[in-house]
């Protein structure tokens, strides 16, 4: 079976936590090939100017850089394999993306746990914020963002052979590699 | 003494962690008769639909479901037996029902620390959101809201035998069983 | 060198969940004189009140409480010694109170930094909000502030030989003490 092997790290954490500089050590720690699989999308002059700087200096490091907003699972599957290591940064932001775009949600993280179940190919790290220890927020959208994003880091993390939160850069180990 | 093998478990996470059905799953596996103390309250018709629902399922899943929105220790000293588990289904709305009464929280937080010291007579599991890793609300009430929920949290922590932490399903031990 | 055997230890963890009483039973422990590094200051007199009273509370306990807003790394070369344990309440606050009175906060941060690195001269114990753990704030403000939290929290975790996540008042060995 293809996914037999498939490693899948989750990495969770806040804002400003570590979590993705954790992710990108994990990745460099590999040894393998690396794919930076960017989930942001430019609203703005200063946004893509910002996105472009990251991915220069990400090319300096030897990262090859894909940007996928809306079809993840789809990026997965080309993308993944043995031989590379795909750092997915972050699926809170993908979450953002889908409502924005009118997406239906829930469809289409589904549809990545399938991809997950069946295995992507290769090594995955998936990036991820924890959104929901503060008070309910006001807003309905904020609310409908919150519990979409818990439940998508529920299903990654159900299929995860890793998970690992971050606070203030320490890595805490959430599910242990059985 | 009465309470003297007490077992209260606290079961701590975000909004969309996991943490209920982690809760549900330890109640399941005590192999004792489960008791769901639910705090909810209905305030709209929708509300209402959906609590009956949720219970229909669990009594479907061998549950006895019973309401209690503000009276959280008396309700505990009916339904606390040795030969059943109860799980109280969660301190946070608990809070918010009794802010919304204008009770005097502090005292009816007191009341239930009171419950668990003298024992209250059979196992409980207590589900609790952690509401204070965002940043401070703007509104006075939610900032209340948090003060209490946290207070509250720490009280029946310090009662526990056990605090666990659910963060995207993943289990996470605070306090080890002594 | 002055801060080879410096001992800091960050506590982390959200309102009201016990992170200062933590902090303050491991200064009780050390067995050291205590000095309370405030970072606090009274904005209206119901504040002034309040701070004043606390400040009562801990002399009666044996705790030298010092006052500095502003200049916290300032703070610690003046008041850490080998014989006494320096507790800072908190660095939030601190943040909050450089953003407040305009200065430029990385650069404060980074002076703090030095100090740690170079050795403050004696134990400090920081305590710390977690604050990126909610939903995306609003407000620009808000939004700056948390960046600056997380971004202090992080440095601060780098220096310190030990990290400590506490929730419900129940501590979590973030980075052991190597």
């Amino acid at each position: 079976m293809k996914g037999e092997h498939a490693d899948i790290h989750l990495v969770l954490g806040g804002a400003r936590s570590g979590k993705s500089a954790h992710a990108e050590a994990l990745a460099r720690e590999s040894g393998l090939d690396r794919i930076y699989l960017a989930t942001s999308q430019a609203f703005d002059a200063e946004m893509e100017e910002r996105i472009r700087r990251h991915r220069d200096e990400r090319a300096a490091d030897d990262w090859t850089t894909v940007e996928e907003p809306l079809d993840l699972p789809g990026a997965l599957k080309i993308h993944a394999s043995p031989g590379a290591i795909v750092l997915v940064d972050c699926l809170t932001l993908w979450v953002t993306n889908l409502m924005m775009a009118g997406r239906d949600v829930e469809a289409d993280c589904r549809s990545l746990l399938r991809v997950l179940e069946e295995g992507p190919g290769g090594p995955v790290i998936f990036v991820s914020n924890e959104v929901g220890l503060g008070i309910v927020p006001d807003n309905a959208m904020a609310r409908a963002f919150r519990d979409h994003a818990g439940r998508l880091n529920q299903l990654v993390a159900s299929a995860a052979n890793e998970v690992t939160f971050v606070a203030a850069g320490c890595p805490l180990i959430l599910k242990p590699r059985g």
